[in-house]
């Protein structure tokens, strides 16, 4: 006879604009994965609850503990979980913060992100990804790269974070693709593999040339048919050569690690085989529950 | 007894937000002024017709001319005007194409544009004040720079404009500040000279760092209850400082005059003075009105 479906614990990535969920075994492996667009930045304090059991509430009849990380636990998230401050290691099982619950089945625990106070800095996130790929890779010492919507370049050595930096190349990205006159020009598929590895190289080589750079995106497309692939493939080689220019301290000489999707992660590792460096890859998902899984309560797996 | 109001012809700024009206008397005086928010960017073909009667209606009974210059003469605007090429005068009066109207009191001119075949670069608008700059200043031999949502840097000599660039500068700053994640630590008034002149600084000695630069805004407002006009003005600095690292060739040993609005200018001739470079201003609508004036069919003064 099967018993009912009981994981011995519950992974939650709780970002701005997204919530994932993982049922896990004691054994580390999925059960189950469910998600939904309830980020927490449309979220109010009291409205968490609610709209984390519209996905989970299958899943708590053992009252499994629920272990979350990212935006859930910004000043505006559930509850907040102050930052801990680098250098340290990137989580730490005793500075979880308990998240307010009224259903009894529910146990949520949050963990804190890090800041760095010069340059000042903030992550949210991306701590438990850096602790998971630290597991999937014991004794890393290197650099860390997390390409996104906000970019972090950590310097992990030891075990813990030591530096870290943060670079808006994806926001960024998406307002000037989807909001600025650029967008006009970028309408449509394709991509021009060849205009992001010279857009990439043009940006490290000549950074005091990038603002002249990205209205010639409009104008080409105005008087010389630049195609919208390339267009596209221009911009993102120019704000992601930005990005390698300003953080070259972070991978120059260094051992590198890519954490993210594989598109994302394939065009950084592109750019920096360009300038010699030949990045590693972890996919995001893998680091996520490697690093919560770190944070999981000890549980024995159940049977009915 | 006074005769009905009667302007010789009406001048029209009319661009992708707003559309402003002159009338205008033979003497080149301002009889009266009007605008509204009816914008290229939010009209079809058909309703700029209407969208201008709405403001110019009780001007017409004498049937004065109306001359128009910025992006309703683009491709999506009332009539396309094709754009001119440099090296050229900043307008032809010979090459004004005619709006189609259906209003018989109606008689509309557009002026074109100038574009620039390598660099790719587009300009609707700017060529009207440059021309309006060049009555004003006879025999200007040197660089106009009309700062804006796409500030535009034009090399003028002999008469002509020869060669030209645009940076979205004003239009990235409007993204970042209002609709990025930067907009937290944005809200609230003030602002900080002293934050806005060390920021130009860094972004024409530093250029490479100007990525780095920018969720520090954020992350300081976090950790560091950085101010929000501190927080303005940094940014304000970066980009009119990544704008003047790429303009370099323009303003480096030229004489400079700025066309733009008062505020604008006057942050313009800051970063530019910090550059040992004295700028001239001119306010835009003089350059408009004077530029618009050109292209007025000679007409007399009508009594009744």
């Amino acid at each position: 006879m099967t018993g009912p479906f009981q994981p011995a614990w519950i992974a939650v990535d709780w970002g701005t604009s997204n919530l994932r969920a993982w049922a896990m075994a004691a054994d580390g492996c999925v059960l189950a994965e469910t998600g939904s667009d309830e980020g927490m930045g449309r979220l109010t304090p009291g409205e968490f609850e609610p709209a984390l059991l519209r996905l989970i509430s299958p899943w708590l009849e053992g009252r499994p503990p629920v272990v979350a990380c990212g935006m859930v636990g910004a000043r505006q998230g559930w509850r907040e979980a102050p930052y801990r401050k680098v250098p340290c290691a990137p989580l730490d099982p005793a500075a979880m913060i308990l998240a307010p619950t009224t259903d009894p089945r529910l146990h949520v625990s949050i963990a804190p992100g890090l800041m760095q106070a010069r340059p000042a800095d903030v992550m949210r996130g991306e701590e438990t990804q850096i602790a998971g790929a630290l597991r999937l890779m014991p004794d890393y010492d290197g650099v860390i790269c997390l390409p996104g919507t906000h970019s972090k370049w950590a310097h992990v050595s030891a075990g813990e974070v030591v530096s870290f930096q943060t670079f808006m190349t994806g926001e960024i990205f998406a307002l000037l693709s989807e909001a600025s006159v650029l967008r006009h020009g970028m309408q449509g598929g394709g991509w021009d593999e060849e205009a992001f590895d010279s857009s990439v190289s043009d940006a490290l080589s000549r950074p005091e040339r990038l603002a002249a750079r990205l209205f010639s995106l409009r104008a080409e497309g105005l008087v010389a048919e630049l195609a919208p692939g390339t267009a596209r493939a221009r911009l993102s080689g120019l704000l992601i050569g930005a990005e390698l220019a300003a953080a070259r301290p972070y991978w120059l000489g260094q051992r590198v690690t890519l954490i993210g999707s594989a598109a994302l992660a394939a065009a950084y590792a592109r750019a920096l085989a360009v300038q010699g460096v030949e990045a590693a890859h972890l996919a995001a998902a893998d680091c996520t529950l490697a690093g919560l899984a770190a944070l999981a309560p000890r549980t024995e797996a159940t049977s009915p």
